[in-house]
């Protein structure tokens, strides 16, 4: 296939069976080494090691593995490197969706079509269960075959998007916004945080793994601040919009707990128009790199596609 | 001072003030470090921000830091390198507080003298604090001044000693023990993991951050095993004998909460001697290093006579 023909623009029609295929190989590879890594020993702790491999094992989208993936195919990485990459962002995602669905914060039953993990298990071993999914995060990744410098740099940047400065502040800002009003700004920064930041560092540990040039570190890093908040902005009209048995998860949350969305701020229409704004933002990161990297960002630009137009 | 003179056997009327002097140097040393760390921004999140600061500051007797430092003076390690990793290994003790003390899990008022955290700020916010604690742990580390491939070592090490192979999964065996029997060898391997394992990677943390023979190693980690699990038997002593303030915590918590602990299973005379024994056991390691090994080693001798004859 000639350099040209993956470069030409990219229409849903014609990629949506390879994209189909290239996540459904990448999930798969996912799941083998999440298996591998949260093995079912026969030692104790038993009732916690089976919590983390429920939290964690065959359910989700793997969204931020993909990033982490296409970032890599962007950044010519090794799969070998990725793949502790790959569990790490999830390992901490996953952590903190258990974190979440407990009773002191949004006292949620239902996750991915199950159970949450409080309910399936209980509440002190859903605390346990996310306390050892972010060790088990930054383990794997300080076992990651890169140079030892980019091991560092990798668990830098994990632990920045995962702390106060990123998923747990936003988080936090969260907690405080119940029931009262909040900007269009404020909104940004907080969903920057609690979701974006985690988002974003997929892409750059991805990419990290490889090698890419400033002008192209830049250039993924616009594109990931846009599918950042772009997908937050699609949770909140999927929240508002779908049902419960749509999303495998609690439907209509936030309206119900008074919190602040885009939708509540902006209305549907508009958040629709913003999330697809976002999207053309995140694109036009990628082809202003030109022909050859655009074929190398294929999937980068596929995702952003995926991520506005989900339906769960 | 001469080299045979230090290496003469210490006796505390001896070496006690200085000892003293040496941990208050350390651990004003180590405050300053922490006030800058969690520095008071006025940023939101402000309130996460103020728990993580109430959580870590002012308070506890920093014996894991102080471990470093003394693992560091024996490995002849900069200090500068010596800061964050001591950092590190508090925050994550203080997040496991955080967290342990949870209505979820031992349910306590009582920390330091002081509310816990979900007491004095609520839930959620004790939650968050304990999960941005632990990235925060590993931020600092990631941006120690030392070699990457020590960086990404002491990150394993950190990792492994507080997931599910470590703390983490001894606080999962410690809640399943609640209410029933379980042998000395099966309570051993629960504080092994509990509270032994991170004690023995502030030592062997420590040490990484300078330069230490094979044969040093394995002393430093057989001396960390046994002080390890020393503090716990001497936790699980105070507990039994001791007033909440003598503590700054709640005391005879185990007995009411029907925990097996060594007091239960040996008694509190069996158990004393087991804890002398061990204070022995941990000086006979490092006494087998020959007089020059045994001059930089002064301050973990000491620290090992501390952890078994403290007071709270």
């Amino acid at each position: 296939m000639s350099l040209a023909s993956i470069a030409m623009p990219v229409t849903e029609a014609s990629v949506a069976p390879s994209l189909t295929e290239w996540m459904q190989a990448h999930q798969a590879g996912f799941e083998v080494c999440a298996q591998a890594c949260l093995a079912a020993e026969d030692r104790e702790p038993l009732r916690l090691r089976e919590a983390m491999r429920y939290a964690v094992l065959n359910g989700g989208k793997r969204i931020r593995p993909l990033l982490v993936y296409a970032a890599g195919e962007f950044a010519s990485a090794p799969e070998g490197a990725l793949n502790p990459i790959a569990l790490a962002v999830e390992f901490v995602h996953a952590y903190s969706l258990v974190h979440d669905d407990l009773p002191c914060m949004d006292d949620d039953v239902l996750r991915r079509g199950k159970p949450t993990v409080h309910v399936a298990f209980d509440e002190a071993t859903a605390m346990l269960t996310g306390d050892a999914l972010q060790a088990e995060a930054f383990r794997v990744l300080a076992a990651a075959t890169v140079e030892p410098a980019v091991g560092v740099a990798l668990i830098r940047e994990l632990a920045q998007a995962s702390g106060i400065g990123g998923m747990c502040g936003g988080q936090a800002i969260d907690l405080a916004a119940v029931g009262r009003t909040m900007s269009a700004a404020e909104l940004e920064t907080m969903h920057r945080m609690k979701t974006g930041a985690l988002l974003r560092a997929s892409v750059a540990m991805g990419a990290m793994a490889g090698h890419v040039s400033a002008a192209e570190r830049d250039a993924l890093g616009r594109y990931a601040d846009a599918i950042g908040l772009a997908f937050q902005i699609v949770d909140d009209l999927l929240d508002a919009v779908s049902t419960s048995a749509e999303l495998g998860k609690t439907a209509g949350k936030d309206s119900r707990q008074s919190k602040p969305t885009y939708v509540s701020v902006l209305g549907v229409d508009a958040t629709r128009r913003w999330a697809e704004r976002l999207r053309s933002e995140a694109h036009d990161c990628l082809a202003g790199l030109g022909a050859e990297a655009q074929t190398r960002a294929l999937r980068l630009h596929q995702l952003a596609d995926l991520i506005v137009h989900r339906r769960s």
